[in-house]
């Protein structure tokens, strides 16, 4: 899979992608990560500038729609050159105010021969680029940086691991988190014990059943204490929803004895 | 603020921290990125390994406990050696399993003088090392990646923002976005016209009140359309009120015409 990172910050794209995982992978040529410089494709007359004060008024610089709209032409192109179609790319614009990104949006991007990402930075663009490219928009969460490289960067990230060999045999159970809907159950290692602290009598136990019975269990009370607002789309087998029936019983109870709702992780900072 | 990263690998965190806004927050003393290597608190027996097969069984390594408790316990030491107090700092762990961060959450988080970031890796962090420490669990969104890393630079970019002097008065105005839970309206630059798309009218009127109106309910109609989620608690006064009233009802009115739900974004890919 190839991504072109269209950026005001190359170097930032391309120092990120070298290391661990991805660094590997694109060694082993699974991914190809490809970041280019906006402002290569500015006006002559502009000096490298790609920027200018946004039409109505208001605080902040916007980028302008020629720089953006010819490096997307030329980034096309690359990729015709390269016997794939550079007009089928799709090109996702990170952005705030972009549909939220999940892990289920991440599996279907990872079906892409091409993917281009396209970062902003100052107030945004103009509107128009986005318009003439056709830009998909996308939001890796509910909070503002200073530009779209983390934000390609964390997509680049999620997307390769699910990319068939990138991950090795032993690294692949990563995703299973948000599998079923719910939250990862607690590790343990060695030592056994630490600092007078044991692991749990029932992980050293060597009955696999059980250890599976418990980790599920630990997954749906952990998904109803901190992330209330997935429970309702685990999937389930009967015998959980009798558990988290039960579950959620003993907590309304210690909700009325405390007088506070402790599912709120809100009480003390937000520990989980 | 100080932010001190725990990590196994400090590299990626020290270059990224450098370039942009947070290489200049850093020279002029707004901030301060300390990232430290994890591994150099291993245990000397084990050579600089510092995971080992989780118990139970079940794909990947997990993470020790003793070298993150024993580097936290160095970090809290720096902090106090520096005159502030080391026991008191927060230790934030980035994981799919915490709270979802968002901009408030980022706020709240502006106000601290130092905070402890720690990047867990492989299949995470044996969970007695996470109760001692007494972690704050936090997710910047529920996808899976390689480590902590991108997601500790995502918070430490979008808090250095919310710390007085960081940005510039320019530059201020990006805090906007999710302003009275809304997104923000769309930007326009030089030229007046680009590839036949014209500026919209009003936005060079100069007609102050004209120009925040148009905006306003622009970003509103963003917010209905791409996250109806948000727009619930949406900040408004009783014209937008109304206007928003208007809005469903055309929706809906789409809706019903095409026998699809345009508000959706899903309809094709996820433009937004």
């Amino acid at each position: 899979m190839n991504f072109h990172v269209m950026t005001l910050f190359p170097d930032m794209i391309m120092s990120a992608a070298s290391g661990s995982i991805l660094g590997r992978a694109q060694k082993s040529g699974l991914i190809n990560v490809n970041a280019v410089n906006i402002r290569d494709y500015t006006d002559e007359r502009r000096r490298g500038r790609c920027d200018d004060y946004p039409y109505g008024g208001g605080a902040g610089m916007v980028m302008q729609a020629q720089p953006i709209c010819d490096c997307c032409d030329a980034v096309r192109r690359m990729i015709d050159e390269e016997g794939r179609s550079g007009s089928s790319a799709r090109v996702i614009y990170m952005t705030p105010q972009g549909r939220t990104f999940t892990q289920a949006m991440a599996a279907e991007l990872s079906r892409e021969e091409d993917l281009i990402l396209l970062c902003g930075h100052y107030e945004g663009i103009d509107e128009r680029a986005l318009e003439l490219i056709g830009t998909e928009n996308v939001s890796i969460g509910d909070y503002v940086l200073t530009g779209g490289e983390l934000p390609a960067l964390v997509m680049i990230d999620c997307i390769s691991r699910l990319i068939p060999g990138v991950l090795g045999g032993d690294e692949s159970a990563l995703i299973e988190t948000f599998h079923d809907n719910l939250l990862e159950y607690p590790q343990y290692t060695r030592p056994e014990v630490y600092k007078g602290l044991h692991v749990p009598e029932i992980l050293l136990s060597g009955h696999h059943e059980n250890v599976e019975k418990w980790r599920r269990e630990r997954s749906i009370e952990r998904t109803l204490r901190y992330r209330p607002d997935l429970i309702g789309s685990a999937v389930l087998n009967k015998k959980e929803m009798r558990f988290l029936e039960e579950l959620k019983r003993q907590l309304q109870e210690e909700t009325d004895a405390s007088g506070e709702a402790d599912i709120s992780g809100s009480k003390e900072g937000f520990k989980a």
